[in-house]
């Protein structure tokens, strides 16, 4: 049994590494075995094959998303954190992701594989759920439409600020996530 | 010569298509020169091979999105546009295009193509200054890590929102870009 464990963890640590190096579909099941140190066969009694293995990186990394948002959540429920520490500590988890290139392939395989489409698409109604509650923590006069547009911005920020590395950022994720976090909240303070 | 024109734009074409709904690397040159009714003779005199292709869709994209930042730049310089109708006009440029798939896989390829990275790391460039334009009318006092900030923030509103497919919007796209804009000049004239 933790034979099996360690070999699964093994698998998706090469996976990782190798899906964002060299793309998912340019890496083949006997590369994945020989980097992992199993067999191919060993990979396909823990997994249905390649797409199997995708969606248990996403999984992951869902996994740990949904554990950091119900931490802020509470924090934020508990006034540990201000609205604005909060929305700065989000954009910051999502600033220090660092595979990048993984989640570019990733989100490109969305389109194609329902499975992993449906994780993602999950993931983001989470996102939307908090994102939502800071909003009406910062402006609790916004109902309807504008809260609808303020959710739909949140997330565009959260997401653009986590893939920023292609387009030559100038500032440190320290500072732009602790100045975004002002600006959002100075502007979802300001509508209605 | 206007059947090497024609010739290069179908094979664009047939390009776009496939590789948003194949993929880049999973779409074979055969398959190219078939939908593009041309034959694999023809695509390698014209284009050096298959990165040569996603190079020229990209930069015919980022031309276009030059130009399109261009006349927005302009029109906002004549007054003719007031400053939330241009973020406006540009978040709903970016919410109109409809090739995200082709997107995703262009930004994977960018980690491990230099060119296609440089053309990328060049577009959004274009974007900062146009965007640090922008943010200096909304708001003539943002100087220094305020404003590359606010530029910093604005790219990622721009990129999150032009690919959102999968995050499940609820607001259709002239809603969410209308609304978007106000929320940003709200939160750019409340910083300092």
């Amino acid at each position: 049994m933790q034979h099996e464990v360690d070999g699964r963890a093994r698998i998706l640590t090469a996976a990782r590494s190798l899906f964002s190096s060299k793309g998912f579909h340019q890496t083949s099941m006997a590369q994945l075995a020989s980097a992992a140190q199993v067999s191919v066969g060993q990979i396909y009694r823990l997994f249905k094959g390649k797409e199997d293995v995708i969606e248990a990186l996403v999984r992951v990394d869902s996994d740990a998303w949904t554990a950091q948002m119900t931490i802020l959540r509470s924090r934020l429920d508990a006034k540990e954190l201000s609205v604005e520490q909060a929305f700065e500590a989000m954009l910051l988890h999502s600033t220090d992701e660092k595979d990048e290139a993984l989640s570019f392939e990733i989100l490109a395989e969305a389109f194609r594989n329902e499975a992993v489409g449906g994780m993602i698409g999950q993931l983001c109604l989470g996102f939307r759920v908090v994102l939502r509650d800071f909003a009406c923590v910062a402006n609790p006069d916004l109902t309807g439409e504008a809260l609808d547009a303020a959710e739909e911005l949140l997330l565009a920020c959260m997401f653009g600020l986590g893939h920023r590395t292609l387009s030559r950022p100038k500032l440190p994720a320290v500072i732009a996530a602790k100045r975004a976090a002002q600006m959002i909240v100075a502007g979802l303070k300001a509508i209605r």
